[in-house]
């Protein structure tokens, strides 16, 4: 199976390095050593070294994991925060959640659940090239609640599937490209993201949203409410977003026949369903089924996450020695919980209230419901200078949230639009998540047309988003 | 290089596999549900969980690290701890400490470093067998400073050296193996643990046995604290236990010219040090020496240890992808802290003090020191029924160290035999250590000499550690 799963190796040359390290490390330098802003000393060095930190993660002198460590190290080492406190994220619940949730993804990945599951959709409806295109959408869509990384469901099960079909139905990159490729890549890596908004457990960050939400503005973003408050316009999204690439990108190919043909092949070249398979579905039955039913039961998503590790090794789906192997969770764990814990020494510290308080003064005075609005697209649109989605969230959530709050919007409003958007930013670019840069480097879409055709979605996004959700909400009863 | 420094998996026959969890979940089950001893129902309850843990690390029905993993979800789930202090021990600078030192010892290995010091000492004054075992015994404790798994040392790096040594030499398992082979192997093993016992850093367990010490007995063993007080006792062990070794398994071959001809060999191999040889030799000095130099500087051990894991990363001696990949590690990291955490909680909780109360209750009256000499003992030799140092140490270091305190031992005093203990008793089976099944399966020695031997060097020991300890820390002035 495909490597694009495990990270990176970054291996640059050393004055590519050096200039790196100089963009990283200078405003960072700058906002240490000058007494700028509003900051007491330990205030502005902890948002020194995050801010290093952030642009670390965009401009990538080195690997995210080790951005995050050395962070971490320095930290300790100027004094700024305990090695205590600096480490303690590592025993945070959230962060073992996440754990989990790549080792299931690791599960469905090594026993081919997932391809079973993507080639499943599109032998039953892959008729015509729409509904080959919903194929691909609704088989994301299902992986979504317990492959909690883009990079894992789309680049890692999705993206492959797309390129097979394409080369199947004789769609490769330059002329053909528009014969079906295009299409079907724009589907998937759009369809990709919009999963990952629709459960906590669909990106890797969700559950940190979540923690920051509970953090900055007391609210509790369960399992089962991010679902439904995600639901309808989530719902309203897939309907839409393929029938919409299909007329932006028109393939050529209308009858697709033989994906159908081609899917059934690949269905009985993995013959029947392995023991670790049948296993695995009914243990994420299980484990689906106590999320959703947390309140009933009131154990906690990390406690039924890891119950359901500890099944997934004891039915040795999985082994021990493979859980070891698997370097994405690793670097998971390694990477999120220095984020985690820098995020919320931000917040506890005071530094997030002070500078959304300067940053968004202008918004005072301004009905609530036209700053929401503004702050969601100011949010959503500064994804163009982020290359994660994680990085996002840590450095612009707690701030947004916070002016929001500050505005007059009701918390229990404010948390899900910036929370839906920190996965739908994703689709602007091609290199904004994990996933973008393997459907993009497959060749079949130029980068003129990515973007336009991003941008385009985005505004279909927030007019979904924000008119049917926020009439959902109220529905439901969450403000 | 060798692969005996990753777990070993463990797939049985079905049958057998439930026998093992018959025999690990029958005690924990009475235990959990009788209400026998002293205790409220939490505690047994934590009590019951922790047996079945430590039963399970040495009958091995599954993984040493599924076996934690499994038991801190049982806590959460029967509501006997929280998910949150469950899992915080994850966050414990104890615990990132075992993992930065376990990645020091995969630089060493990687590099080679390790492999060219012995060749190196062997080299150097390797002429007869008896200087021969003490080169091996030297290479061992140069490197366990910073090599803090004696399966990784001793098993990853000194075994494969003695067993080219003893080839070299002409000495194979069988008719020939008391040519050299035998002697080799038996002061590679006894020294390996011996070099354990000498450094904080030495063993997995070491940094457990200062933080229980601290919660157990409020004392503080740093780095250079324990350093000198192992200094003199284990200096004299390596002084007598290669010569011991050489009376009580005499090599046939007395002149081993031949042995620095192949070291010679070797060293030629590996060429001149390489980059990352050299800044690795630099890194682990600065390590060293702020390990040692701490009460100067202040900084925690785990804080310099994870910037020197900083340097290794920034400099490229280990990627950060064999850092992901490295399996050792974070299975440390994983069966580690969730034996520290219920360790602590049967502390916090006053299980251990409970169950030393009833079980060292005839003690009292007993002159303290006699009673320290028979505790000591006592621990010694329950290693017969224990397959690691780890295991050992949790389940059975704080409770003879509260029996210890309870007789009237100094706590100053107490927490440093059953300390160095926890290491020297690895030397009186072949199953009691991870670097043990490695040097016994070479074959060269029979089982019943292997325990003869084992038991003799116990007893020395015994003699060097109690006789030359107890003055010596009286003269340091630990006491």
């Amino acid at each position: 199976m495909p490597a694009v799963t495990t990270p990176q190796p970054i291996n640059l040359p050393l004055a590519t390095a050096l200039r790196r390290w100089a963009f990283v490390l200078a405003p960072g330098l700058v906002l240490y050593f000058a007494p700028v802003g509003p900051f007491t000393d330990p205030q502005r060095h902890l948002l020194a070294i995050f801010a290093a930190t952030i642009v670390a993660l965009v401009v990538r002198p080195v690997e995210m994991g080790v951005s995050v460590f050395l962070a971490t190290v320095l930290l300790i080492l100027t004094g700024t925060l305990s090695a205590e406190t600096a480490l303690a994220a590592f025993g945070n619940t959230t962060v073992w959640l996440i754990f989990a949730a790549f080792l299931f993804a690791r599960a469905i990945h090594t026993t081919k659940l997932g391809a079973r599951i993507a080639y499943f959709f599109i032998s039953w409806f892959g008729r015509t090239s729409l509904t080959l295109g919903y194929s691909v959408a609704i088989s994301d869509l299902v992986l979504a609640p317990v492959v909690p990384s883009d990079t894992a469901r789309g680049g890692g099960i999705i993206a492959p599937i797309v390129r097979s079909l394409a080369k199947a139905l004789d769609s490769e990159p330059g002329p053909t490209a528009n014969r079906i490729g295009a299409y079907l890549t724009l589907v998937g890596f759009h369809c990709t993201y919009t999963a990952s908004a629709m459960f906590l457990t669909g990106m890797a960050a969700n559950p940190l949203i979540a923690r920051l939400a509970k953090t900055t503005a007391g609210v509790d973003m369960t399992w089962g409410r991010w679902a439904l408050a995600a639901s309808l316009p989530g719902l309203c999204s897939f309907a839409l977003i393929p029938w919409l690439l299909h007329e932006l990108s028109p393939p050529d190919l209308r009858e697709t026949e033989h994906a159908r043909a081609h899917a059934r092949d690949k269905l009985r070249g993995l013959g029947p369903m392995s023991r670790g398979e049948r296993v695995l579905v009914v243990i994420m039955l299980v484990v689906l089924g106590a999320w959703v039913t947390a309140p009933l039961h009131g154990l906690g998503n990390t406690t039924v996450a890891l119950a359901g590790v500890s099944l997934v090794l004891l039915c040795r789906v999985v082994t021990w020695d493979e859980l070891l192997g698997d370097k994405t969770a690793w670097d998971a764990l390694i990477w999120f919980a220095p984020l985690l814990m820098m995020a919320e020494q931000l917040q506890q510290q005071g530094v997030i209230g002070l500078i959304s308080g300067q940053v968004f003064s202008h918004l005072h005075g301004w009905p609530w419901a036209v700053a929401l609005g503004a702050l969601v697209i100011a949010y959503l649109y500064a994804h163009y200078t982020f290359a994660s989605m994680t990085a996002h969230v840590s450095a612009l959530y707690p701030g947004f949230l916070g002016a929001a709050l500050a505005v007059g919007v009701p918390a229990q409003l404010a948390v899900w639009p910036f929370a839906f958007f920190s996965n739908l930013n994703a689709g602007i670019t091609h290199y904004g998540t994990g996933s973008a840069p393997v459907y993009f480097g497959a060749g079949y879409v130029r980068q003129g047309n990515w973007w336009a055709i991003g941008f385009i979605v985005s505004i279909a996004n927030l007019g979904i988003w924000l008119g049917v959700g926020l009439p959902w909400w109220r529905l439901i009863g969450l403000w």
